[in-house]
């Protein structure tokens, strides 16, 4: 029942601009920082499950290497590398020694708890199997090695045998989701019917018992989902990252099962994340209490949790609902995150990473606790080569390397263009095979040109932020390209002032500069005024500049500032100095050492 | 060397108006309420020490007994209270029952720990041993009762040789100060001066060494103000209530010994509080964690932690300073407190207290973790009867009953009227006996009235809200009173919007009203709009109003409301919805149930 087909990750690459350099980042320096530190923390040497290793492994390490290699297979399909598959295949001999007979494979189980396996709802066994079981299927289809696909699949058997036929686990659905997904992404490779209906088994026993085995004592139900069953589920809750991984896997069953209830409620909750529980950069998950989403508009931008995985997994989302349903906006989601969310997560030099992406960082903040040991409060002014909880390094590894797959879907008879990325692409399109190219220096110009190997109908997104009602009905822009004849369109990138809704307490009286997709950001280092006693000028005109040490388009605005006084308090005054104030991307901030950071700025 | 003298509570009552009514609510209601929770909590029946009672005792409900007692002696004053007396003087035969023969007491380490005598330093052992001293001689002044104060003289000698003479205690000085007070309060009352030498010791001491014996594994030395010896410090550091305690005895040393060095230091950290530190309510005190103050300007409005006893021990190091400078800015930060971050401690039926005073309260944090359990964060939204710690409720028994006290102060020639109540007074000026009455509904009007006994000059302090430099010099107006004679002065009561200095990162692009010297805030119960919506027009008029339901005055101001919408972000609009907003005294406020609350409002 999907509107759209997805294009594989392997008929389609970015070639060129704004994503090509970040691909190029990946490829020369994060998939080697993060490896690096995943050696030197004992996380490849987990795999030899040896009970007495001097670093004693953690539960999820499997997952931290499955998703770096997981990265390394897209790494691997454009261009060989045979030193990172090198240190994948070591991995998998691992595994393959070290996995019971039974199947079974997890490596601080096996080294440290067997007695343990599959007791704890919340010890991340069947995560890890997930992440395991989506490297198998990416590298398998990278590089054609299915030896790891078939440690997986006998693991995935024991995984079916264990909490489907047998039912002797001490839980049935994990306490993160993860393996619903992977289990899917297997199916569509296998095509085996028992590997789509243990998926499902997974989605739907969820939230059936309020009693689901052994949990966290200090959380909800809610923080799991598990407090409904999915189909009755219509708002975003817990967790947020477990949240749109659980929501991605029903979408994915509501495409392959034609199952409406799913279906209806990943669009309840899909909407009540975007009116409501989203940050303008497409971060998600407003606590790190819990890690989680909260209640309606209350989006602290101080004290964002916004998760990088969580950023990943709302754009994971997205792309099932844009291919279920084909509505434009979930298309735009994906773009605001792309351009922010994520982007803030990694370093400008690829080798340092968020966890928590705030919107904006008091830096006194950080000291003020002067009489207090320890008491460094959240968020964290700096991002971190490694964390002990380092879910999002290797995340943004894989999702940055399959970030090609976001670009195109397509029908029977055309192609949608829903990202803008120089790239190259093959369809299939009424039984022929069309090569589909596209240049752009997006989002630096909104001129975006086509070229297709045969006659083709493509149909480009008209971006959020034009007013795209005046432009086309749906939301695209349709093109008939003639066989090896460009075609360009040229959007205009428009600077504008945003404001959040009013019921969103922690925005209130201020406004947030974007310029196009790109959300921008005050920050210290910039602007000689403390950036919180910088109003923005409502009537403000926006210099584009260009900042050399960041590689980023400036903005700078006409702006006012309360002049400085000796008392704490005193009578109302209008009196202000004129200033200028500079603002760069959001996703530059934190560059240049610590520094005071703000998205949302007072407006007068 | 000190400019003015204080009149003793011995010789002033007041006699109606504002504070007669909140005194009458302490005689009928709140003396009880607090001597009903201590005795059902079993903080009374701990005096009799034994170690096999029912409910175990902590280390400082002695303080808060003695607080309680100090308070009943300041009621017993100007009215008998049998009741009352009674209660006391049982605790008291169990003191004199229980106290070591050394003449030690504390009645949890007597019953619990007797191996552990003056082995902790945070142990709060001297802190209650100053509240029983202070207890003790307001006891004996207001009921000629000595029993108390001669079982506390035994005490004293006995903290003297452990501490200043055998030195063998485990810790120099005491974790939390409060002694140094007493002690300088008992001298007073002796003239023997071992009992200021004590004091001198015991403050002198402080900082001396960065090791003072055991102490909080969590805490820096600023927590309990030892980072540095008193004389050497000049801002104010640490929990607010230790700091402010100390403080008041460093001034209290600084006039009976003449000493600069402290006097200076005493203004200067004086100076840092009032210039950065201070709420615009008088509260201090920015974080809970350590009850703390922190960095210059850092003053959250919701994380406020501003604790009732902090703006007490605020007007106790206040009212030194005045005495010891004869600087009229002191009365105004006593005026301040008063009004405000003291009053709002109690309910207004005189029941149920805060020991946090936020100057913020957003409801819907409160439930914003729906994902995790006993996740209710700071501030309370509603008073509570009782604390587990609960150094506040008494602290306001003791505090409201001596307020007489800060009316007056006086020299050789003239009496200055430093606060507005309705009242009497006995002065010795000049070898003469001399009765100033004064007579005002002060803060509702500004007329006050004074007739004299005899020919008296008198100065009356401008309130700080109004522009003292154009009326009066030094900030006094001279009256020189007939004897017998009437004289009135009546001060405009002015509405106003305050603004924050430009550095104080909360309150940017805000603005709270004042009422004289009365801070109001917007209550959501009294609004349709969100109040984090509502933004006070920066030309609105005040239209003064009255709440039955309160009692209080309430101001109506013109105000702007952004339009609902469905989107959560969009183009920055200027629409507004004109509306009116009412706010109540910031005191009154969490009266009726549990409400959203704002001292700092948008402006526009």
């Amino acid at each position: 029942m999907e509107f759209f087909k997805a294009l594989s990750i392997n008929d389609v690459e970015i070639t060129d601009g704004f994503w090509q350099k970040k691909q190029e980042m990946l490829r020369k320096t994060t998939v080697y920082a993060v490896y690096n530190r995943f050696k030197e923390t004992g996380r490849f040497d987990a795999f030899k499950c040896n009970p007495n290793a001097k670093i004693a492994p953690h539960i999820f390490w499997d997952s931290d290497v499955a998703k770096w290699i997981e990265g390394v297979a897209y790494l691997t399909q454009n261009e060989k590398e045979p030193e990172l598959e090198k240190i994948v295949d070591e991995v998998v001999l691992d595994i393959e020694k070290n996995q019971l007979p039974c199947g079974y494979f997890n490596s601080f189980y096996i080294a440290k708890e067997p007695q343990n396996i599959f007791k704890y709802r919340d010890c991340h066994e069947l995560y890890c199997a997930g992440h395991l079981i989506e490297a198998a299927v990416a590298y398998y289809l990278a590089t054609g090695k299915d030896k790891l696909l078939k440690l997986m699949l006998k693991y995935v058997d024991y995984i079916e045998k264990r909490f489907k036929i047998d039912r002797d686990t001490c839980f049935v659905t994990p306490g993160h989701e993860e393996i619903e997904l992977a289990l899917v992404r297997l199916y569509d490779l296998t095509k085996d019917p028992k590997h789509l209906d243990l998926a499902r088994f997974f989605v739907i026993e969820r939230g059936k018992s309020l009693e689901d085995g052994h949990f966290l004592d200090w959380a909800d139900s809610k923080y799991s989902q598990s407090h409904a069953e999915p189909k009755n589920q219509d708002t975003a809750e817990g967790h947020s990252v477990r949240a749109v991984y659980l929501y991605s896997a029903m979408a994915d069953l509501a495409l392959r099962d034609g199952d409406n209830e799913l279906k209806v409620a990943c669009e309840k909750i899909f909407d009540d994340i975007v009116k409501h529980k989203m940050y303008i950069t497409g971060g998600i998950g407003s606590t790190h209490i819990g890690e989680a989403f909260t209640k309606e508009y209350d989006l602290p931008s101080e004290g964002a949790y916004s998760e990088s995985c969580a950023a990943i997994g709302l754009v994971f989302f997205a792309q099932r609902m844009l291919i279920l349903t084909g509505e434009k906006k979930y298309a735009d989601v994906i773009e605001r995150v792309l351009y922010n969310g994520f982007l803030s997560s990694t370093s400008l030099d690829g080798k340092s990473y968020f966890y928590v992406n705030p919107l904006e960082i008091v830096k006194a903040n950080h000291t003020r606790h002067a009489s207090v040991k320890n008491s460094d409060p959240l968020p964290p002014m700096h991002r971190f080569e490694v964390f002990e909880c380092s879910c999002c390094p290797p995340n943004i590894v894989r999702f940055l390397g399959s970030l090609a797959s976001l670009i195109y879907t397509y029908n029977e008879n055309a192609v949608y263009v829903q990202q803008f990325a120089s790239s190259s692409a093959k369809f299939n399109i009424g039984g022929k095979e069309i090569t589909l190219t596209q240049k752009t220096s997006y989002p630096d110009s909104g001129k975006i040109s086509f070229v297709a190997s045969d006659d083709l109908t493509i149909f480009v997104r008209v971006p959020e932020y034009l007013d795209s009602g005046k432009i086309s009905k749906n939301g695209y822009i349709p093109l008939n390209l003639k066989a090896g004849c460009e075609k360009s369109i040229d959007f205009e990138i428009p600077t504008m002032l945003i404001e959040a809704n009013a019921r969103v307490y922690d925005s209130a009286g201020k406004v947030a500069v974007v310029h196009g997709p790109v959300v921008y950001c005050l920050e210290q280092i910039d602007n000689d005024e403390d950036i919180f006693n910088i109003r923005i000028d409502k009537n403000t005109s926006f210099d584009l500049g260009y900042n050399d040490e960041l590689g980023v388009k400036t903005i700078t605005v006409d702006a006012f500032a309360k002049p400085a006084s000796s008392s704490l308090y005193s009578q109302f005054s209008t009196e202000r100095k004129r200033i200028k104030a500079t603002l760069i991307p959001y996703y530059a901030f934190a560059n240049r050492g610590e520094s005071s950071m703000q998205v949302w700025s007072l407006v007068e």
